[in-house]
């Protein structure tokens, strides 16, 4: 034998890491950054509260995970108003958006998504051999329409769409969402990705009734909460839909430790207000900082604020370069027309201060 | 649309958990379990270093883990005498045979294990679609030339074997293993599953050749290490199958509490040494309560002993309910003739006192 004896879509899927990580690169470098902003990771920490629910924890960390995540999936409904049954608690969206494409979307199925948005659920779709279907933003925003449109067309089975979006940070009214909703094929499924909608405006999330079967939410702990280390994400959606996760998922894959923490992160909220005014107060100074070198800082509901650089990918691409030898984590789009821009994640005022710092000499050094 | 919109394998899947929780029964009966000895948990806990690694890491939970777990792995090659390429690390050793299933085993694929081994395995076959083939148990351990002749008959991509066996507690000596592997059809995998290896004697854990493409090792920090509530697994292989999990894995799904953690506890093997010592004489006295009940300790390479109830399935049932109705969370194995045991896993003195005064009753319960 040769090599391992993969399924053929196993064998045709690359072995690549979708994202990098900063600790690569700091290997690599020889040095850690002197700021992380690339991963919209929320640099004000978890609560205090959270920290202490999970050091407690650690002493019990003998003990499996509740599988049935009882307490807090019960936490999590009355937070959203919805039952026990609407909500599934998974290993952070990436692994609940890949449930979901396994349960749904198999060899031969259409998917619809926009052209540079989420990576990972692309990722999910190929490794699963369905086929993905693109298209293009519209003004620097998911192009609602243009995806339903899409989906008509392709008969898609699920339809990915995140807001606020990420890498934009942009986003759409409450009532855009939902006429899209109205708007969808029949058999289409919506995956609203909300993992930025805990700092958002409250007029960017949509009124979708618990039992709406066209569509599934997905919210997570990793950003406003500051627990991107922890790994927890949950779904709500019809019960029916959230029932058939049981069938695949990995039951005890959400531990003790990180059940508690997110219990106790969610049971904060005064922290997560207190956030959002650090992150609304990080957005403004990164757009400020961004005028301040010529550049535009694109509108974001989220906690980090994508800077168009004004040219091309190649030169943006360069920018990011510079910042990255400089110290800085910053990542940028993937794609273009997107690709003209960076994205830098809302940071500490000593975070800030070395945006400030680095990126007009990053910006003379790549136009240089 | 009436319900959600499925694959066809997946909606032909069952959405049940394949192990109920001991929270679940705890919420059902009003109270709390006395003694927590069913699911081979170690009541001895993780070394206080991996609990000081864990509560230090919690106030850095914000960040995500590093997706490539360097240091982790790093440490695991070390111990092992492998290179980091051999080693992958996942959420507890059920994700990696998820993954593991995934890469090799599709539709129309044949995989073998025995009847009445380890269900999430059996689980995750049927979750991908491959056919599963089981052969029995031959003396209360799994049949190695039954397991090969098996895989030989059908043609199996992959061959799932435990040792030291759960739910049995039995195990082979290495060279068993090292025959069966010499033994093994073209083409067809060896899953050798050691999650109890750091509990048995040195004489059962075989010598294979981290190269070799003909077995994947898994390995977990839930057992000796005390840390079920953490999920962490890792598998050991020939690096073109380890490299294969970078196809599918949920990149960032290990977190960085997770990473701390476990580093820590392997750190300390003074720990484990200690564990093994009273896992060791937790055994010699489950086996001496069993035989002052007049029933029969198999012998266990584990943290667990299973206890030979003498008579049929009904009546070790009626043992294990009676025992649950008392406080006292054990399981047992799930198919004929292995369902006439009970199975205790090792606690602590305190814990062994209540199987003391609760199995006799039990046993009386059962009977009358």
């Amino acid at each position: 034998m040769t090599g391992p004896r993969l399924t053929p879509l196993a064998a045709s899927l690359p072995d690549t890491v979708p994202f990098v990580g900063p600790e690569t690169q700091e290997r690599a470098m020889g040095r850690p950054f002197r700021a992380r902003l690339g991963a919209n990771e929320s640099r004000f920490g978890p609560s205090p509260r959270a920290i202490a629910a999970m050091a407690a924890a650690a002493g019990e960390a003998w003990m499996y995970g509740d599988p049935e995540v009882h307490d807090l999936r019960a936490a999590i409904a009355a937070h959203h108003g919805v039952t026990a049954a609407h909500v599934v608690v998974g290993e952070g969206i990436d692994g609940l958006l890949g449930v979901l494409v396994r349960l749904v979307a198999g060899s031969g199925d259409r998917v619809v998504t926009s052209l540079g948005a989420y990576p990972t659920f692309n990722f999910h779709v190929a490794g699963f051999g369905a086929e993905l279907h693109r298209v293009p933003y519209r003004d620097d925003r998911e192009d609602t329409d243009a995806l339903v449109q899409k989906a008509r067309e392709v008969g898609a089975k699920l339809v990915y769409f995140a807001n606020p979006d990420n890498p934009m940070g942009t986003w759409h009214e409450a009532g855009v969402v939902e006429e899209m909703v109205a708007a969808l094929p029949e058999g289409a499924l919506l995956v609203l990705d909300e993992a930025y909608a805990d700092l958002a405006p409250a007029g960017a999330v949509p009124r979708i009734a618990a039992d709406d079967p066209r569509v599934i939410r997905m919210r997570t702990f990793s950003k406003g909460y500051g627990l991107a280390g922890l790994r927890v994400g949950y779904a709500i959606g019809a019960p029916a839909l959230i029932r058939a996760f049981d069938k695949v998922r990995n039951h005890f894959g959400m531990g003790r430790v990180a059940q508690a923490g997110a219990l106790a992160a969610l049971a904060d909220q005064g922290w997560l207000r207190d956030v959002q005014g650090k992150v609304a107060a990080a957005r403004d100074r990164i757009a400020g900082i961004a005028a301040a070198n010529g550049l535009r800082a694109l509108p974001s509901a989220t906690n980090f604020v994508t800077v168009d650089c004004g040219r091309d990918g190649d030169f943006a691409r360069a920018v990011l370069r510079e910042c990255i030898a400089r110290g800085l984590f910053i990542r940028m789009p993937g794609v273009a027309p997107l690709d003209r821009c960076i994205r830098i994640s809302a940071g500490t005022p000593a975070d800030l201060d070395v945006l400030e710092e680095v990126l007009p000499q990053a910006l003379r050094a790549a136009a240089g």
